[in-house]
């Protein structure tokens, strides 16, 4: 056998999806790529704003000698400065360039901070429904995944995780705005969240953690404010990247941020940075790193994704499908109209429409929209909710 | 305590080494950092090439809708098939699209074929003096490290090795040219190694994989022809990155390339294409893979590695240092004069210049020199040098 059985079976685990995109991509030979409406994917298909290709002009035509070696692992100091600065902005406590450490991306960044803080058989808490990946990467550094439900609006249900926290709870993952449900949390939420971890951690004398993973925090709607984890809960740390808010996913840059006064501070980040060595990412790409350090304050026009937003939320709503409307994020999490939501993802592929079933997200009943797409294929993926919407006596 | 067990751990290992860094960069504020000669890093001092300073300007001036977007965990296939091409130029056998991954650096190369392959507890056999990052990067799996030893040259002891292998040792993990050593393994070499683990297998049942290390393979002397793997064993990968030969350690990418004729080569390409996604990875930062597609018969100038490495190596012979003619990369490991590797290294440290112990890389007695350094650096580390030497009656 060539390949480990933990990785085989994490393989088999999800070759179901696999072979729904395989479907999908015969679809697309069959009746042409444009005939099929592909919303199953988080590739967005914005392109990055108009001062990420001047700032990357600018450093390509006048290269600076030594801009592409190996940087310090924690990244350039000045972009790790110009991050700080930028978070401090936005969060309203002051952070330095030492709470940052730049990443190969927020998965990158995540699989730093769980392999820095987990022994082995220590648990994280994870809220269904959950980015499928959460799983795989507590499961790479030896971490236990507790999963628990969510409310009808897709918030995590506080009396719930009262009694699911431990002594070997080490962490507790969040991610709002949320891939696949679109909820963000408040500042109530978060509020309650921070006091019950307090309580916890002084009930079993535990240091718990409190990762909040905000790859979306700049696309949320209708004006909202983001609620910051920072003023509700010192143990936080953040996992985030420029995937979504500069259009970057295949350029793999992100970071970690912790908070200025979580205990053990400076041990952490060490540990970070050498965690970002030994796991072979050894540093964020050099480049990237570059161009970042002036854009911190710039975002892809999320009007735009809002835009989207409305049109399938108001036609979704108008046929009888079940859906939360998202704050955040560029998915929609609608209720299946079938029990069985593969069976009905199934459904939808018979339409040329191609989605992702609950299911996949820990959570059946429900099937996942990617609207991040363009005007063409979210318009001409209505037909095909329509005729399922028919066949199920929805209208 | 807010760092597992395990990193605090491997962090208190390597401390002394950065103990030794801070010492360096102590002596660079104290007397400038002009008045320290610091070889000690593997940090190519050399610019990238002409070639990709035009790529990289053509992409990004003319950039293509995409070009930053994600794209398939293995890489494009564009990228893919060049990489297979160059190989198959280079190798004499035929490669594909189909058994490369590109990857975030060797170094995210490595960990992707480890944690594909590894069950827990699972033997991986590598060779004094060796790259320390091996001994995590095989730990981070679930590996078990096994250290065997060289000869006088550096080249691995067979005999040691057919004894060492056993049902439990899944793979045999190699590196020439060799950091440290800058020893470049031989034909003659390789081919008994294949006939060696070929027996190994069928005496076990098992599949034994050769993992070739080559990071370093375009950086060779003396007109050698670089002597591959490929022919002398089926069941080999290797691994490898862009860092040296292009002088872009800090952009992280490279690639996996296994044998065609490899055993389950496609459960195990799967493996590593999941395993590139599941580690957080994702995929080679997209704008590199773009940009190497064009360069891959490109190499920096070598010969300016081989004028230092004659330089250096004419140099510390006439003081009476005891080296081995480095083949290849850019470092050399002579004989400490004293038997305490650390002591010695702390010895030029008072001379201001700084190299790494060979206890470093699981070899006292000896200490690694790296010289892909500027030319000012190199020559003025030798009154360094020849002051210790004198210093213990060598000259």
């Amino acid at each position: 056998m060539s390949v480990s059985d933990r990785v085989r079976k994490s393989m088999v685990q999800g070759s179901w999806i696999r072979k729904m995109f395989e479907e999908g991509a015969s679809l697309k030979q069959r009746y042409g790529e444009e005939n099929v409406f592909d919303l199953s994917l988080g590739n967005p298909v914005m392109e990055p704003p108009a001062a990420f290709h001047r700032e990357l002009k600018r450093l390509v035509n006048h290269h600076l000698p030594g801009m592409h070696r190996y940087m310090a692992n924690a990244g350039y100091t000045e972009t790790r400065a110009a991050v700080a600065e930028q978070l401090s902005l936005e969060a309203g406590i002051k952070f330095t360039a030492s709470d940052i450490v730049m990443t190969c991306g927020a998965a990158g960044a995540l699989n730093v901070v769980l392999k820095t803080i987990l022994n082995q058989g220590d648990e994280v808490i994870i809220f269904a429904p959950y980015f499928v990946e959460y799983i795989n990467y507590i499961d790479n550094h030896g971490g236990i995944v507790k999963v628990l439900p969510t409310d009808e609006q897709f918030i995590p249900k506080l009396d719930i995780l009262e009694t699911a926290i431990g002594s070997r709870t080490k962490a507790v993952l969040i991610n709002s705005p949320n891939n696949p449900s679109g909820a963000l949390y408040g500042e109530g939420f978060l509020h309650q969240l921070g006091e019950l971890l307090n309580k916890k951690e002084a009930q079993y004398g535990t240091q718990i953690f409190l990762i909040s993973d905000e790859a979306y925090r700049k696309i949320i709607y209708d004006g909202c404010k983001y609620p910051q984890v920072w003023p509700h809960y010192q143990q936080s740390i953040i996992v985030t990247s420029h995937s979504k808010d500069l259009a970057l996913p295949g350029e793999r840059i992100g970071y970690i941020a912790v908070h200025p006064n979580c205990s053990h501070r400076g041990e952490l980040v060490d540990g970070f940075i050498h965690c970002n060595r030994i796991l072979g990412y050894v540093n964020a790409p050099a480049l990237m790193q570059h161009v970042v350090r002036h854009l911190q304050s710039v975002t892809i026009p999320v009007a735009e994704y809002q835009k989207k937003r409305d049109f399938l939320n108001d036609h979704l709503n108008k046929m009888g499908y079940s859906v939360t409307k998202p704050l955040g994020a560029f998915y929609m999490f609608p209720k299946s109209p079938l029990e069985d939501d593969v069976a009905f993802v199934r459904e939808l592929q018979q339409w040329r429409v191609l989605t992702v079933p609950g299911t996949g997200f820990g959570t059946p009943g429900y099937f996942r929209i990617s609207y991040c797409v363009d005007d063409r294929t979210l318009e001409g993926s209505i037909a095909g909710f329509r005729k399922a919407a028919q066949k199920f006596n929805m209208c």
